[in-house]
């Protein structure tokens, strides 16, 4: 597909991820003839502003996708397995920010720094990783490449806007009514559709996404999964702990992966800090390293704390920071955009 | 020392951890002849309530040991190098609960679960470990003993009343300022007197306490340094990232655990379940397992989220919980004191 100007459609507009969608595509000049924001039919009506103009939303129905060439999608698993097809015989290439069609063999996951060249097998739809992932992969990425991976090991501290504006709006308003010394509802977290709710305010949630038969969360099982599939690792060794922490926007990742081979702590510093898409910030000794506030609305990836493991010469200790709305969504399904068009 | 009632002196009593000490002698009956709570010269003419009678702050000097059976000091490392050999000269026995004493080869660093038997070797100072060691080894001493250890990794997610009321304070009204969408004012954390002091409030903080050389924090080598000398296994595998959240009461634990030898999961739970001080939440399909909410005020340490690693069959993944103020701290202390009455 190489086109001047491309008609693009964002589906789930109003969502936490396609207003990003929307924001970016602006800021980064993606050329766009056409912006079509699509949503449910409760958002009919609305509108949105792009380039100085207002332009409507329309209802995500099949037809919708007519003379679209790039359909982003991030309104729910169930919007992507409905519609993500429909576009693609309208003949659009879809990039989907949801669960949806990830481990489907047929679906490229791509974060572009780490695996761009999976984008030309697409058969009209590429995945866009999960949050946790990505930011873990762009981590991880430079030390697979020079040393291998033996083992990885993370424990997650996410935000809430992972879990949409809803989940957000509820953190602070369970703030306020903490502070106010209010009753505190809770509806959403840990997710919307379970029986059982927890207060966020103030607390840690064990759990991000539905339990897994093996006693993991799937947000646990994702990391495992796509980063296997991303690396093209089938038997990478890889355990995850996924934990909300009342944080509205970024995730942090407490990383322990053991190398393959022996290394240098000064050399990993300089190979991070020489890679795409990373800024390293590591200076314990000035209270220097990221932390989600400061990687709020950056495009980066963030590392910190790099240290060798006490008792392992190979294991090595990370610290990785990123908005889970922008690398962690729309910003990688853009660049997976712009890698489409540029290649 | 054996009596019918003691004469137990509280040194740092308007402090988050002095105050839960007062409130927990009450609770649990301790045999109390007298209650001396001591303090800095600023809180003397103040009165505590204990017993239902008012008792007035003293000045923490060297002479308000004269008489004292048990000094229990939460004041802060500086005030228990300077009072605590006058209370064992004045005959207490002192149990501090700073970073003052706890490596000192002279003192017992005891949880009276753990290595009660320890407390008999003091010489006048027995020191209570840091609130994150705590929880970990009353959780790991089973383990320990069933299976041996091979190594440990843990990532915490620590609760801001660890660094004072100060701390929660803080946290409180840096919410607040977000709330209301006012300027937000750091001075506290990561460490009161570093330069450099970050927001707590909807933040993720990697760092607590002060830097060391080797890259890690003191918190974190806390964890690795105490752990070794409770369990007496000085060659103990153990790495920490120690991590502050916005959270008031409750520290949590990501610990991953390689056995030494093969376990069964099922084992593994009945064993926890059956260990002292310790109470199982593990049932992560009906979303139950251990909060810092649900922690607070609670004496226990709670565990959950026990799976095995994915690709090790020996590790194992546990997700631990407790009041850091009690368990973490005043409890435990108080439980020292209880094994020193009763022993």
């Amino acid at each position: 597909m190489k086109k001047d100007l491309y008609t693009v459609a964002v589906v789930g507009a109003t969502g936490a991820v396609g207003q990003q969608i929307l924001k970016h595509l602006e800021e980064r000049k993606f050329p766009i003839k056409e912006i079509r924001p699509l949503a449910s039919a409760r958002s009919v009506g609305q509108t949105i502003t792009f380039g100085g103009k207002e332009v409507e939303i329309q209802e995500a129905t099949p037809h919708a996708f007519k003379g679209v060439d790039l359909a982003l999608f991030s309104a729910g698993g169930s919007v992507s397995l409905s519609l993500a097809k429909e576009a693609v015989a309208h003949g659009a290439i879809v990039i989907d920010n949801t669960n949806a069609f990830r481990m489907d063999p047929e679906v490229p996951l791509v974060v572009p720094e780490v695996n761009r060249e999976a984008i030309q097998e697409h058969k009209g739809i590429i995945a866009n990783p999960n949050c946790s992932t990505i930011q873990m992969v762009v981590a991880l990425k430079p030390l697979l490449d020079q040393y291998g991976l033996e083992r990885v090991i993370v424990s997650t501290y996410q935000a809430v806007s992972g879990a949409g504006w809803q989940a957000s709006d509820e953190l602070l308003s369970q703030s306020n009514a903490v502070l106010q010394d209010e009753q505190v509802e809770a509806k959403i977290l840990p997710v919307g559709r379970l029986p059982q709710h927890h207060q966020m305010a103030f607390n840690v949630i064990p759990q991000v996404d539905v339990a897994q038969d093996n006693g993991y969360t799937l947000e646990e099982m994702k990391m495992v999964n796509e980063t296997r599939k991303i690396f093209s690792e089938n038997e990478l060794a890889l355990s995850a702990t996924c934990v909300r922490v009342p944080v509205l926007r970024g995730h942090s990742e407490s990383i322990y992966v053991e190398l393959k081979s022996e290394y240098d702590l000064e050399e990993v510093r300089q190979l991070l800090s020489s890679t795409s898409g990373v800024v390293v910030q590591d200076q314990i000794e000035k209270q220097i390293y990221p932390m989600p506030l400061d990687a709020t609305d950056q495009i980066e990836v963030y590392i910190g704390r790099i240290r060798r493991d006490l008792s392992h010469p190979r294991g090595l200790h990370l610290w990785v920071v990123s908005d889970n709305l922008l690398k962690g969504a729309a910003v990688n399904t853009i660049q997976i955009a712009e890698a489409i068009i540029a290649d």
